[in-house]
C-alpha cells in the first residue's frame, strides 16, 4: 500500500497501542491535548535529541551546551517582549456554548460563535505565559512564568557564557528543554501541546555575516532532517512574507513537513539581528557584547536562531516511517524508523522456548545490551513476534534456531528488505554495529 | 593535599569559573537558590542520568522507561494526598525583618525572630506544591499544579503501560525529569533548589515479596554510585526510624554522601507497600491491579521506589572527584572523575601552532568526534593547557608534537598518573574506547 494510508488516527491508535505515548492522567478523565511518553516514545524521543546533539554540539567546534532552569527571573521575560506582547487575541461566546476561540482563527468579520451562532464578545489578549508564585506568599517580586522558550535562557546567559567557554563569535549556545505555552487551542496529537519540548540554538555573529549565516543554518537543518530519514519531497523550506515576520526579525524560515494535518512548521529559522541582546542590555544594564582583540572592535552579536520542536519532530519521524504491507497475503504495519531513532535496535527471538533455545537466547541478550537496547521475546508465534518488532520499528531481529545449538550461528532479518541473514554468535556486536552505522535512506524512495 | 580540603565554596567557585553551572538570571541580580547549567555541566549531569538510564533500562529485562508531563491532571495531587498533606510548617517574624522560617528548623520552643528578635507567628501549613491556571480562565477546574515529583506520573500510568509493555510483576517504570517544590529555605548550592531533576523507579512487586525487593534496591542503587567512582567510605545507608516514617512506608532508607556540608540525603529507597496504587484506585475508579494468569490471583502490587536527584548526584560526583595536587611545585586542581560522567573524553593538543601540528589536531579530532566528545585546544602553553582540561576533568589529553609529523604518533597523558604514552593515530580510537571503557576507580583510594 502507498504511504498516504498514514492518518493521524492511526498514528495515535498505534502509539496507544505499543506504548510510544499515552494522554495524560486518562484513569482521571485526561487533561486535554496532554501527553505522557511511553517507553518506546520516550526511547525514540531521546534519539531524536541525541542526534541534535550529536550534530549541533560533538561534531562541531563552535557550538556550547546550555541547560537553564524553566523558572527564569522575571524581568527576563519583561525585557524579551513576552510580558507585555506574547499574548493571542482572546474572544467568547456571549450565547449558550460560552466556548473561547481565537480572534485570528476565525473567519474574518465573524462576528457569531461558530458553534452555538452566539454573539462574541470583543477580543481581549491573552498572555500565554503560564504564571505562578514562588517563595511563600504571593506578592508582585514573587510572581514567576514557566518559560515560553528556551531561547531566553540563553541570552541572559550570554556573558558568562562569553566569559568562560573561550569562544568569539560566531559560536552558538544550544539547548534542549521543555517550555510551556498557555495555548487557546492547543491539538493534533502532539503537534500543538501546552507542556512541549524545543531544541533551540542561538547562532553569534558578527552583524554583516548574519545573511550568510541565516542561508547556512537554512540548509544544515533541512538537511537533518533528510539525514534522519525524512523523504525529501514531504519536506520544504518557507521564507515568510515580510507581514509574516516579527518586528525584531529581518528574515525567518520554517521548515515544514507535509504531516496527515498539511504542510506544518516542524523548525523555524529567524535570523533575530541584535534584538535580544540588545533589550536585556538596556534592561539589565550589563554589557551584552563582543570586543574583538584583533580589530579592536566592540559590536552586539547579531543572532541567527534554529528552534526546532522535540515532539512533533518525533511525531514526523513516525509518520514518515509508518507503512502498511502486503506480506504473505497478510497486512503488516512497520515503522521504518532510521536505526538511529529506532527505540530498539535488536530484537532476540529464540524460535521455540525449548532446546536450550532461550538460553543462547539470553546470552546474547547479555552480549549486546552493554552496546545498544535490545529485546528478548520469547511469546507467541515467530511471525507475531516479527510483527511486534516491526510495529515499534526494530531494524534486526536476531532469531535463535535449531542450528544456533550445532553451530552457533543466528539469523538476523532485516525490517525493510525482510531478508534473512546467517551470522556467527561472536561476530554479532560487530556486525549489527556495522550495519546501524552505516548510511540509511528511506526505503519509501524506492 | 588531602582529599578534604574541598569545600563548598571551591566547587561553587570551580564550577562558575570553568562554566559547569551559573546562578539563573545573575545579570538580572539571580534568582535566589536557582541555577543554570553550563556548558560541562550539561554534559556531566547528562552522563550522570544516562548513567542511571544504562542500569535502569538498558541492561535489564524488567524495567520500562516513562516521561510523563510535568502538569499532570489535578486529581492526581488529591489521590496521592499532596494537596492536602504536602505542606511545611511556616512562621513569619512579625518584628522588624518579617523573614519567613520553617518552624520545624528552628529551635524547640523558639518564640523569637533568630534574626531580629520580633515576636513570631504562629506556625501555619504552606503548600510547596506551584500553583498556575490552565486554559485561558481561572476557575477552578483550570488549577493545576507543577509536579513535585515525577512518581505519581508512573502511577497514573501503571494500567496504560501494564497493558502495553507485557511486563508482570516483579517490574518497574522509570522517569527522569523535572519537579518542583516550592520550598521555604532552599539553599546549599544545587543541593536544595525548589526546581530539580528527579531520577526515579516505581517497582511492583507482589505484596510478600516487598521486603525481599527494599533489600535488593537498597544495595543495588548504592552500588551504583560506588561503581560510579564515590569512595565507599564517604557513602553510607541510612535505615530511618519508625518514626521518621511516611505514614504509608513500611521501611525507608537513604542513600547518604558526605557532602562539605555533612552527612546529606542523596537518593531514598522506599517501600511504599499497596499505598499509590489503592489511592488512585480509589480516587479514579479504575482497577489498579494485576490479575496473574496462572495462580488466578488478583492483587494490587507493592512498590519499591529508589528516587534520586539528579543534581544533587552531579553535586556528589563533583565534590568527590575534586583534589588539589602538588605537581612540579605548583597546585594542580583536579576534577578525577570516573571517565563515564567526564563531560570531555579527550583534549587534542598541538604542542606549537605551527609546523602542520594544528592541522594534525585538527584531523584526530575528526577521527574521534563521532565516537566521544572531544575538544581542540591550541592557546597557551602546554602546561596551561593540561591544568585546564584537569580542572574540567578529562581523562585523556592527545598531543601532538614534533615526532607526530614524522611517525604518525601522538602523546596520549593520563589526568591520574600523568603518565604519557605513545599511539598511533591510526589507533587511537581503538586505545581511547578500550581505556574508556575499562573498569575504574578513584585514585583518591590510594
Amino acid at each position: 500500500m502507498a504511504s498516504d494510508t498514514v492518518t493521524m488516527d492511526k498514528i495515535v491508535a498505534l502509539t496507544k497501542r505499543r506504548g510510544f505515548i499515552f494522554p495524560t492522567g486518562e484513569i482521571y478523565g485526561g487533561l486535554g491535548s496532554t501527553y505522557d511518553f511511553a517507553h518506546y516514545g520516550v526511547l525514540l524521543k531521546t534519539n531524536v535529541k541525541n542526534a541534535w546533539w550529536q550534530a549541533m554540539l560533538q561534531e562541531r567546534d563552535d557550538i556550547v551546551a546550555l541547560d537553564s532552569a524553566i523558572l527564569q527571573h522575571p524581568k527576563t521575560w519583561e525585557a524579551s517582549g513576552h510580558l507585555a506582547g506574547f499574548t493571542d487575541p482572546l474572544v467568547q461566546c456571549l450565547g449558550e456554548c460560552k466556548r473561547r476561540f481565537r480572534a485570528d482563527h476565525l473567519d474574518e468579520g465573524q462576528t457569531t460563535c461558530p458553534v452555538c451562532g452566539g454573539e462574541l464578545s470583543e477580543p481581549r489578549d491573552f498572555n500565554l505565559m503560564f504564571e505562578t508564585t514562588m517563595g511563600p506568599v504571593k506578592d508582585a517580586g514573587a510572581t514567576v512564568y514557566l518559560r515560553p522558550e528556551t531561547a531566553q535562557g540563553i541570552f541572559v546567559n550570554f556573558k558568562n557564557v562569553l566569559q568562560t567557554s573561550r569562544k568569539k563569535p560566531p559560536f552558538g549556545i544550544a539547548q534542549v528543554g521543555k517550555s510551556f505555552r498557555n495555548e487557546i487551542t492547543p491539538g493534533n496529537f502532539v503537534f500543538r501541546t501546552r507542556e512541549f519540548e524545543q531544541m533551540e540554538m542561538e547562532f553569534f555573529v558578527p552583524p554583516d555575516e548574519a545573511p550568510r549565516w541565516y542561508d547556512y543554518w537554512k540548509q544544515a537543518r533541512f538537511d537533518w532532517y533528510v539525514e534522519l530519514g525524512l523523504r525529501p519531497d514531504h519536506l520544504r523550506l518557507r521564507e515568510h512574507d515580510p507581514d509574516e515576520l516579527s518586528h525584531y526579525s529581518s528574515g525567518t524560515a520554517d521548515i515544514e513537513y507535509l504531516f496527515p494535518i498539511g504542510w506544518s512548521e516542524l523548525e523555524g529559522i529567524a535570523n533575530r539581528g541584535t534584538f535580544d541582546l540588545t533589550q536585556h542590555s538596556q534592561h539589565s544594564g550589563e554589557k551584552l557584547e563582543y570586543f574583538d582583540q584583533q580589530t579592536k572592535e566592540r559590536y552586539i552579536p547579531a543572532v541567527i536562531e534554529p528552534a526546532a520542536g522535540a515532539d512533533r519532530a518525533t511525531l514526523a519521524f513516525l509518520v514518515d516511517a509508518y507503512d502498511e504491507e502486503e506480506v504473505n497475503g497478510e497486512t503488516r504495519t512497520v515503522l521504518k524508523l532510521h536505526p538511529r531513532l529506532a527505540p530498539v535496535k535488536a530484537a532476540v527471538l529464540p524460535l521455540v522456548r525449548k532446546d536450550g533455545q532461550p538460553e543462547v537466547g539470553r546470552e546474547i541478550v547479555d552480549l549486546l545490551r552493554r552496546h545498544m537496547q535490545v529485546e528478548y521475546d520469547e511469546g507467541g508465534s515467530i511471525g507475531k513476534r516479527y510483527r511486534r518488532q516491526d510495529e515499534i520499528g526494530t531494524p534486526y531481529c536476531v532469531t535463535v534456531d535449531h542450528q544456533t545449538l550445532e553451530d552457533r550461528t543466528v539469523t538476523v532479518r532485516d525490517r525493510d528488505t525482510l531478508a534473512q541473514e546467517r551470522v556467527a554468535i561472536d561476530a554479532l556486536p560487530g556486525h549489527l554495529a556495522g550495519r546501524l552505522a552505516a548510511p540509511w535512506r528511506s526505503p519509501k524512495l524506492g
